[in-house]
């Protein structure tokens, strides 16, 4: 059976990578392998693996980061709290498309939403000595567990697939009245599986949470991204849905990775609620000199990671949101380049006998962006990650995101070029002649 | 009795700044409180409370910075181990200035010593269930004693001023031989005092943490520094001492914000020693997936505390390394800069009445470097502290550093312009008219 690469070369790159158990591979594992696949073989692969932007860092942002650095900020510290630019801008673009109202003290750069959610994670398990446990609403992204493995702080989780629309509640609850629960913790759209909550959900989210006193903490990396409607208008609805419409207790992260392609200059905002930053809790003596959720978020925590975020990298993230605020640019303009190209790919592998494995929201068809999910019939998971070797095809399993859907790939757009497609299709299509 | 800031100034701004307890005020409250003098009196301060750099940023960073944000870095996630420019370059530092040998891969970028340390001090604590607490050689630096406590490791610590050369062996060995330290950490040359360790403490330190398997955190923040030899030339003796010529059980933590004064780009580096990158410890295995120092401590917890270091700011610290490695600057060109500043400074203090608290390494008068530690007959820290307020000066108490000269400040010379010698000359001799 003729596979566009040799097996025999995909074998000899397992063993030369060191990659011993292609099926159970970590992402950085299986790039690793697919480098060396590529090396020995000379071709190309459609790499899906790696979740990283796929389009050029937002050139405003770039611009002011230059222009800052000439004018002598790599020699000063940044405020702990974040410049005054970058804190305000950010207040402005969380009223102008959340249409939600956070105050600029609030509202802290973070070294990444990797720092906001190691930050977020620790300051609500530490605010009260019976809320201990975090509750992730899976599938998410697999490190966020790891760092909780780090922070020594205990983890719940259900995969929502089998708990949409009036099945959240019932679930959401069967943990939370434990009263163990500290903080519930999604992405929205999601990583890996771009499902979007409907506000119903997020309103089911926000409920429970304010009964039974848990911080939500949302991850908004891919904010605006939900491309079925446009939520790029500033100040106009609708607005990128957001737990902070049903609920006082919350943290937003917004990331500048793939909203601005950002990501290497690792630079995201963290954003306290007005309502929880003033809360005290006298359970943060235990780990803090002040029982104020916000002063010791900010001051304690934050500032012991790393005492501030690249000063630079802020004047770009300033820029790029007050250019979006203003109307300078459109917040989804560049990152839509991920729609065409996730619709094309997703249609190709429909026709060649995949599945989409997380399909719809309540029935409505998922929008097109940054990732999907794929299976094929009569293969696991990590059996298909293997068996697509030889097709010059890579993805990651569902399995480590605490998806229970454990025949799924998670498929990421971004580092598959237009001029890529035809390639795609034609290897799927002798995919599906060997295996059908 | 006329001060050069009238006091009821002074008063306002202590209420308007909400500074209510100057005596035991922070780094950060001292600073709020001057800037809040200064705008209501008109009045410039002698400004020595914050360890910022009083320099511009080396100018081979910053163009390699800007180089790289144009080549289009900022939209591409860095290697989670570091550039392979910065490690290369940072291994060739450390064998050139150091005399050490420490493999490129045990070499990592972090967000500022900072992040580190904080990756540093978990690791440690964390490798062996009976090994959990660190044990500070103070004074030191206080925010790691505030990361011990968002972490929940115990510390133990004692100030160093009694148990120099000699002393220092049976001192150390009380906390060791119980058997609960994991890490020693010492800053040298020491930040707030100014004192360098010989080679004959150096060695203590390491032939002890051999004997204990106890693992030395050094931090080199002020690489270079003690201007009484001349360790800038590569590959030359005198080297920067250092314990890594005493264990192989270290970690060493280099931060581009003093030697090169690149403090706003948050970016240093941590050196782990091969012996230590290789070792195994069971116990790693209750936080991490792996039991391998080396492979724990980079994709383990610095993965988790940000995935990665600015991806620009990674090619400056490369440039400025490569920059003294190849000779084409000198590492203590800029910097020696604050030698002739703390000298005047020194000779200033003394002349009217002050004394120097830290003032020998064994006899042997302290360098002159980036700060100084002074007192006044009759007066605590703290209360000197609010006493120089009305004479335009300001510093911090030594109390916070873990020192137990009570009545000790911190002076940081990087605040003070040459101009501004003669305006402290000034100051000094109207608070010793109304002091004597």
């Amino acid at each position: 059976m003729k596979t566009p690469i040799d097996t025999a070369i995909v074998a000899k790159a397992i063993d030369e990578s060191k990659v011993h158990n292609v099926q159970r591979a970590s992402i950085r594992e299986v790039v690793r392998l697919v480098n060396t696949i590529e090396k020995l073989s000379g071709t190309k692969f459609v790499r899906m693996e790696m979740g990283v932007p796929g389009i050029n860092a937002e050139k405003v942002g770039v611009e002011a980061e230059i222009e800052s650095l000439k004018r002598g900020v790599a020699s000063i510290y940044p405020d702990i709290e974040g410049i005054k630019e970058l804190k305000d801008e950010a207040s402005r673009f969380i009223k102008l498309f959340l249409d939600i109202n956070i105050s600029p003290s609030g509202i802290v750069p973070t070294v990444g939403s990797m720092q906001g959610g190691f930050c977020a994670f620790l300051m609500c398990a530490r605010r009260d000595v019976n809320k201990t446990t975090t509750l992730f609403i899976d599938p998410g992204f697999p490190v966020q567990k790891q760092q909780h493995k780090v922070l020594g702080i205990p983890v719940e989780q259900f995969d929502v697939y089998n708990y949409r629309g009036e099945k959240l509640a019932e679930k959401l609850e069967s943990y939370l009245k434990t009263g163990k629960i500290a903080s519930i913790v999604y992405s929205n759209p999601n990583n890996p599986s771009w499902i979007c909550f409907t506000d119903d959900e997020l309103k089911t989210i926000g409920t429970l949470a304010k009964k039974y006193d848990v911080i939500v903490i949302e991850d908004l990396a891919y904010f605006g991204m939900d491309f079925r409607q446009d939520y790029s208008v500033p100040g106009q609805a609708p607005f990128q849905p957001t737990v902070a419409k049903y609920t006082d207790n919350y943290m937003l992260m917004i990331s500048s990775s793939k909203i601005f392609s950002y990501a290497g200059q690792r630079i995201g905002i963290l954003a306290i609620s007005d309502t929880l930053y003033h809360r005290t809790f006298p359970d943060l003596k235990r780990y803090f000199t002040s029982d104020s959720f916000g002063f010791a978020a900010i001051y304690g925590a934050l500032y012991a990671l790393s005492s501030g975020t690249c000063h630079s990298a802020q004047f770009a993230l300033a820029a790029m949101f007050k250019a979006v605020n203003d109307g300078a640019a459109n917040l989804t303009a560049s990152v839509k380049e991920y729609e065409k190209r996730a619709s094309l790919m997703k249609e190709l592998f429909v026709k060649y006998g995949f599945n989409i494995v997380y399909d719809t929201d309540l029935g409505r068809p998922l929008a097109n962006g940054f990732y999907f999910t794929i299976s094929y019939p009569g293969y696991t998971g990590g059996e298909l990650v293997e068996e697509l070797l030889p097709y010059g095809i890579s993805a990651i399993t569902l399995d480590i995101t605490g998806s229970e859907r454990k025949e799924g790939l998670r498929a990421c757009v971004s580092q598959v070029r237009m001029e890529q497609i035809p390639v795609l299709e034609e290897r799927l299509k002798i995919f599906y002649e060997n295996h059908k």
